[in-house]
């Protein structure tokens, strides 16, 4: 079995695995009502929220999509805060469906800056609402969503997070920071295989939603949350990756979410901590690097394709590569969901003997 | 453990629920990019196509929305073809997107007259394209899709066919039938979870893509093709449902297109049997009467929601009740994917001791 350490798909528990084998029921059956009635319990205590939290059947990126086409009308203006690769994909998929996206772009590796976010905000007296990634997957970069959501919400805008990769791993308490739509996904920290997109709306964003135009089906929200007040999801859903969060949700209250916190922040200094005694440098600004994935950049003469193979083939390590312009010169190691220092001592000691054999003399 | 016969999810072999149980693997990586080639191979002959087949994590329905917005322009005019409940869930898919939707519905439980697609057609020389049900579940109606084809193509139109609940039980050679956009679904014959759909794209269809214009970002058929072809999937797709479409794949080409299709035939005829030898009706025209799923009528005095009731509780059978207007008057049984004439049995038995227990005096 591999130390799986990309930023999700991640190692899930055998419990888990477990869940996932169980034989068919009916979706529209009790078995099912009472696995989605335990599920969106424990989420809400997760995501910290009273508010309505919906799932589809879709990646994390559908759940992005998702969010766009129920809140927004074409020719509304949005503020893209965008740290990195996936803040750019959320802006795309709202261009692709005719919003008009005002892109407030920081350089890769840097967290949002408050003060070009307001002086954004009072340019445009016409945006609507902000997109915010809480945690950039492609930089290793964790936004300070607390400071950013209590300026927007001084300008009465809705605020859009992308958490798919920080809930459930950082905190990130819904209803106290006032985020109206948050998106997460069943890959991540929540120790699950892909397969489900989760996502908490808030009284604002039901408001949007009666007066958003952009055309959806397979996503809607309003028939979605009729379901679930039914007691099942429209459409046929993933029934396992459901049954496989109803058992996950109830490790994850065992341990309370305070010591999951936690034990990110120790995992994440850990990882920090050992890629610096290697003599590589982190590619992330330090006061807001991620407790839920590490990006190393590497030396130039490091291949970082032959490093990854080398950690696959010889030692069932498996780390993750870089988005695009950054797919030579960074590597990426994930420490959420399953993940303890010990799953971090053995990259970082395979990290000691392999980088020299994939560094060119 | 329950004998599921609802039409879908359908039950899973233990070959199939091991699968679902393997450990996460980086959904960029060797192992994900072998099982999607085997996968991909293994659906090719099972639609009996040459054409692309695309993979989407999401439900059935999730995959009539993906035709729809990657096909269509708002405006364009598609006939559908509708003869049940999921019919007219994929018109209003269309109609959501601004298609302009030509219904042409048939009563429920009768199949889709030729005659009238041909005034239809001859009628609107405008219409685009033309959307038909393979098999309507809601139903148990299969529609003769070789001769609406026949009759489509003659007017050169593009073919929709949603053929959920039939590919993989019910013979659709794709190429050979001229189907454009032919989807289906993992929780149906596939002996699969539901959380994939899965669709082909013949080059006709990939013409019409070229000039689609309704927005799509998920569901885009050429950023999925372009990521298949470099041996994964954008965004992070269900890992799980892969490896078990993999695993059942496997079993499905062991035992032959051919005689799947023929133990479909003779289920089918079994169930029907049955059913009529509890003195029901069936509620589908016979000489269209469908192999993966059976409707029967409920008699005026029988409580269908206690006859399901008594049945899950104490014969652990799990049928399925009806949709909208059906809901009290037929119920269903579901005889796709992992099934024999044995589990049928079982079912026609119990419905023996449970009918008169149901049934008002």
């Amino acid at each position: 079995m591999y130390n799986l350490r990309t930023p999700g798909p991640t190692p899930c528990p055998d419990e888990v695995l477990q869940a996932m084998a169980r034989q068919m029921v009916n979706h529209l059956g009790p078995e099912f009502e009472q696995a989605l009635h335990e599920v969106i319990g424990g989420l809400k205590k997760i995501f910290q929220t009273k508010n309505d939290i919906l799932l589809f059947t879709c990646s994390g990126s559908g759940g992005l999509e998702s969010a766009i086409v129920n809140m927004l009308s074409p020719g509304d203006k949005v503020l893209a805060v965008i740290i990195g690769f996936f803040g750019e994909r959320f802006a795309s998929f709202a261009q692709a469906h005719g919003v008009n996206v005002i892109p407030l772009s920081f350089s890769w590796g840097r967290a949002a800056d408050i003060d070009e976010i307001r002086k954004a905000l009072d340019n445009d007296p016409e945006i609507k609402a902000v997109f915010v990634t809480h945690n950039e997957t492609s930089t290793g970069v964790t936004n300070d969503v607390k400071a950013i959501s209590s300026l927007v919400k001084r300008y009465d805008k809705l605020l859009f997070v992308d958490a798919i990769s920080s809930l459930g791993s950082i905190d990130l308490p819904v209803d106290y920071w006032h985020c109206d739509i948050t998106i997460t996904a069943s890959q991540k920290g929540w120790m699950v295989p892909p397969g489900m997109a989760m996502i908490s709306v808030s009284p604002e964003a039901w408001k949007a939603h009666a007066e958003a135009r952009i055309p959806r089906a397979y996503f809607n929200f309003s028939y979605t949350k009729e379901c679930m007040e039914k007691g099942h999801l429209p459409w046929t859903p993933a029934v396992p990756i459901l049954f496989a969060l109803s058992t996950s949700l109830k490790m994850m209250l065992k341990e309370g979410l305070k010591n999951i916190i936690a034990r990110h922040v120790q995992v994440g200094q850990a990882t920090r901590d050992g890629v610096k005694s290697l003599g590589l440098s982190l590619f992330a600004d330090e006061n807001y690097a991620s407790n839920t994935v590490t990006v190393a950049k590497a030396p130039q003469n490091l291949d970082v394709k032959k490093l990854l193979k080398i950690l696959r083939e010889d030692f069932d390590i498996v780390l993750a590569g870089g988005y695009q312009k950054l797919a030579e010169s960074i590597f990426r190691i994930g420490h959420l969901g399953w993940v303890t220092t010990d799953d971090i001592k053995e990259v970082i000691s395979a990290l000691r003997v392999v980088l020299p054999r994939a560094t060119a003399p």
